[in-house]
């Protein structure tokens, strides 16, 4: 199972939400404690971990929550601005990360509700094949549309049998993303997560399955559900939260 | 807003969900309620609805439903035996409309939260151009895979701007959907809903954006967020449920 790897965590947390108040979503409050916690808390446990880089665009809330939670007692933190954007954010995070890193794991806050052992699988992955994501089969009907005569109209349903909902963490290896970040990080392209930036610099992305219950908490009425399912969470990982 | 259009209305209940010990979706209960008893109590509040036809696989336990919940004294309902596919329980529940019906609402009963004034917006929509389906917007990463050495890997990241997850309710003129059929109800194509049908002909589908909380049940846990949503859902629409 271990893999024996120097892992780095960046966690994106600079993105605000206009759906909770403009607050950034790793203060957002899930049964009394910051989406940041639960994540922190879970990927604490990773075999190989040398250090976590925490990207906010509130350093010294982050701070302070990190000290409240008697983070920075056990664990190596760096907590780092964000930029323009979600792929700035984590490149700025990545600029961050120790040289010696081999494995670089990537993780929005927004999900608290990751399972360790896919991220395990996740980790392995990578460490065989350089990069690997969590994703989910599509299950729902997706079509393409277009705009006609200001109207939306249907231009093709899209065969969803190879489709895949792509969750974090994702994993690379520190050279895979270095290598990506030389050619993209001025690129204007936009990257809806770093994965997209590998697979434009012609490398292979791996997937492993995840589950469903590794939401984004994106709306309000998510917290709820995710809740909801915390409690299962702790009853089936046996993690303390 | 009204379209003074004769509606007669097709509920897919003829799928069993292995999830739910193969019980048929129409009859699990939410609430102590079965599934149908959502759609067709607000189903019914449609102006013009001159029918309902119900298709599933248990005949017998539909009609004692429906009878246990009154509404047989209230609304023209015919209950219509499922086929192979669920396109071809479609079909059949299609076959039992009459050819006096101007516009065919098609519906899933595993989606008992629908919004009825975006149904009624897929109403005005289709009345004018033959055709229309409820949509949301794809918020998630998608990616397209492929198998490489018997390891799942991306091909490509869909761009998700144009993107919508299908859902139901959607409508068709009696004409176009009797037109798409002549082509295709002994097709081997398999569809994942009527407007794919209508789209492989040629004709244009519109669409209405909907609602996030117009989910599909196809998990035991969305129950318990469905039942959650519900109890939001009399708020605002005023049906005493």
């Amino acid at each position: 199972m271990a893999t024996n790897k120097i892992i780095s965590v960046v966690i994106a947390g600079a993105g605000e939400s206009v759906r909770f108040q403009r607050q950034p979503k790793q203060f957002v409050l899930l049964d009394g404690k910051p989406l940041l916690y639960y994540s922190l808390k879970k990927l604490a446990l990773l075999e190989g971990l040398s250090e976590i880089i925490v990207v906010t665009s509130d350093i010294e809330a982050t701070k302070i929550l990190l000290q409240e939670f008697n983070f920075l007692s056990k664990l190596k933190i760096k907590v780092v601005a964000g930029g323009k954007l979600r792929q700035h954010s984590v490149f700025n995070g990545f600029s961050n990360v120790s040289k010696s890193s081999e494995l670089v794991l990537i993780h929005d806050v927004a999900r608290p509700l990751f399972d360790l052992s896919d991220v395990k699988k996740c980790i392995e992955k990578a460490a065989i094949f350089e990069s690997c994501v969590l994703g989910i089969p599509v299950i729902d009907t997706i079509k393409e549309t277009k705009f006609h005569n200001d109207e939306l109209i249907v231009s093709k349903t899209i065969d969803r049998k190879d489709l895949y909902i792509i969750q974090t963490p994702q994993v690379f290896t520190y050279d895979l993303l270095s290598g990506a970040y030389k050619m993209y990080k001025d690129s204007e392209d936009v990257f809806t997560d770093e994965a997209q930036m590998i697979e434009k610099s012609g490398k292979e992305v791996y997937l492993v399955i995840g589950t469903r219950r590794n939401i984004k908490i994106t709306y309000t009425e998510d917290l709820e559900i995710a809740s909801k399912m915390l409690k299962e969470d702790c009853n089936y990982s046996g993690i303390s939260l």
